[in-house]
């Protein structure tokens, strides 16, 4: 089942292709459902649906070896980054499938460019890999913390459009997800983690503070999204307040990507025909 | 010791350093002697000076520590990529010195981009890195055996200046140099290495079919070095028909290069001043 036509409608408003100075992540509602059934639990079936597709389209993806997939998910904290990688990716095999997730670099990293270490982890031939973080923290962190001028900044997003040109020109499909919370939201999920004995490991006292730049951190997903967002490696911004509509978003728009790539398995070896294994 | 102004004024005629379509590698004479001083003897004492010179600017850019430093050498079979990176290299410390043999990729790195092996070993801050080939090959042997068309080889020259530009915004100096020899002087070293049984094992028997490519090969130098100058990455033509000339020109383009930087030793520390070993 691709998706059918008010799907793709409803999914092209969330997707940014085109470099735009005045985006803002702002005039998108955290809390829309644009492809929600109504029902919830009809919708949460419909990404267990979507997680086993996607486990198939997979193994083909695989098969196929033709094609790389980067999955980029970038959001503040809380947003939900471990969550949708579990709902999208869990079902695949780990052959072919690989999460990063990204720290604050280490000294060797720091001693390079800041693309040095994104680069050594893109996907291979046949493979997927799903970044939780990704090279956008190094144009999102600096700017909010005041690191980097804003001549830097600019220097930085054409070095990271440069580099996914590379990229897609030499076979990687990328797809960019911005998971959108609201600040209330963000208010409800860290509280849980504080008052949830097995959740509180998850809660670090910095997040606060990072959380005091809401507006700082919402004004630089804008301005990067808005001039990294290009036709070969479009931005698309997942409402995400509900788990399951995040989560369906995502499965939806990674199935659809993978179904127009019209994998193939490999020719079939003709001598294996009348092979008997004795 | 500087290069005085007469020695600055006949590099510049070997330094390509801004994009030329009509360029040629062809109006370059590969036996010119442009810093020679006449004397062969007085020119290798100079080769030596200056490889001193560089073991102790490559001493202080270690321990300065705020720049990268990539030699790229190309240049056709028998150029003498070897010999320079011995006679410019060779006396540098290990520590924060490395060279790199670039040999056809292997299924690891086919599986990706051309550029991914390349970036995993640009130089760390304080390092200073020798690619003894490079991505350039990536140029001319495809272009050459015909293996991409133009289209594609424009979009490489683009990526690999977008590559550079990246590096070289984020601290890394490229000093790219194309040992240029006639045919002739090819064929010499060719015999040579056939007839010294010492050599012999230098000598593959695909080197003549190589050869017999040598006008495809000055052209597809002529068009990558055309399009690939630029002021933050430029090229230098090296005359290489002469051992001593070759290494005088490099070693001088290095010496000066890193002159420039004005390197500096850290801030001491002002607490040391003080402290008795006990």
């Amino acid at each position: 089942m691709a998706s059918n036509d008010r799907t793709a409608k409803a999914l092209r408003k969330w997707r940014v292709d085109a470099a735009d100075a005045a985006f803002s992540v702002e005039s998108f509602d955290p809390g829309a459902k644009p492809l929600g059934s109504g029902n919830k639990s009809a919708d949460k079936a419909r990404v267990e649906a979507l997680a086993a597709e996607l486990d198939e389209l997979q193994n083909l993806f695989y098969a196929d070896g033709r094609h790389k997939l980067l999955v980029v998910l970038q959001g503040i904290d809380t947003s939900g980054k471990d969550g949708t990688l579990r709902a999208v990716f869990g079902r695949m095999s780990p052959i072919g499938v690989r999460t990063v997730a990204w720290r604050a670099p280490n000294e060797a990293e720091r001693a390079r460019d800041y693309l040095w270490r994104i680069h050594a982890q893109v996907p291979a031939a046949g493979e997927i890999v799903g970044f939780n973080r990704s090279h956008y923290e190094d144009v999102l962190v600096p700017v909010v913390e005041g690191w980097i001028d804003e001549h830097t900044a600019r220097q930085r997003y054409a070095h990271i459009n440069d580099f996914e040109r590379l990229l897609c020109e030499t076979g990687t499909v990328i797809l960019k997800f911005m998971l959108h919370i609201s600040k209330d939201e963000q208010r409800r999920r860290l509280q849980e983690r504080i008052d949830d004995p097995a959740k509180r490991w998850k809660f670090k006292r910095e997040d606060i503070g990072v959380r005091a730049k809401w507006d700082l951190y919402q004004a630089a997903y804008s301005h990067a999204i808005g001039a990294t967002a290009t036709k070969h490696s479009p931005w698309h911004i997942v409402p995400a307040d509900s788990k399951t509509q995040r989560n369906l978003m995502v499965a939806t728009v990674v199935r659809d990507t993978m179904r127009r790539l019209d994998l193939q398995f490999p020719d079939e070896d003709a001598s294996l025909r009348d092979l008997k294994v004795s």
